[in-house]
């Protein structure tokens, strides 16, 4: 993950309904499109109880860019209508950060 | 959890070694001692590959306290010579939340 001097979390804390389908395959388009995205730095995700996906950007504007991209819209309509009970998004700047051990060269 | 005008999530994100002796019970009362914490407002955490945690605080005087904690200051000693081969904390403020549904009251 690069790591430019400042830089943007948008926190993603959600709960799903009984409906899965279709989700998964739609999660991995996602992250394919954001990838390709304009100040788009990284991506961690992880579900239990409650699933939390943390993308990270460059800046404010890559993140209104990225909520406005045509296929991440559709995603989004289908998230309220179909996959989700509940989600709440945060818009977070990254004020400090540091680092313990080796996350390792194939992850 | 309460929400003030402004707040700070910290995000640690992590990798665990083999070794999980006592980790899920540090992690639970890591949890409770949080929650008595001046400044404390919530916490919300997943694992998968990564394990993902947040928690939610009102100010940077609340995060540097709960991370002199005494308590705390042990767990983080095992954390590092027991449970994680990596973990990264980011300390953010919350800019911007929106939230869609219902998280449920048993929740």
């Amino acid at each position: 993950m690069q790591n430019t001097n400042s830089y943007y979390a948008v926190i993603f804390t959600s709960k799903n309904t009984d409906n899965t389908d279709g989700y998964s395959k739609m999660a991995e388009q996602m992250e394919n499109v954001a990838k390709k995205q304009y100040g788009y730095i990284g991506f961690e995700s992880a579900k239990e109880t409650i699933g939390i996906s943390i993308s990270y950007w460059e800046n404010l504007d890559a993140i209104k860019n990225w909520k406005e991209n045509s296929a991440h819209l559709f995603a989004q309509e289908k998230g309220k209508s179909d996959w989700y009970s509940w989600y709440k998004v945060r818009i977070c700047k990254v004020e400090r950060e540091y680092e313990f051990g080796d996350l390792g060269l194939s992850n």
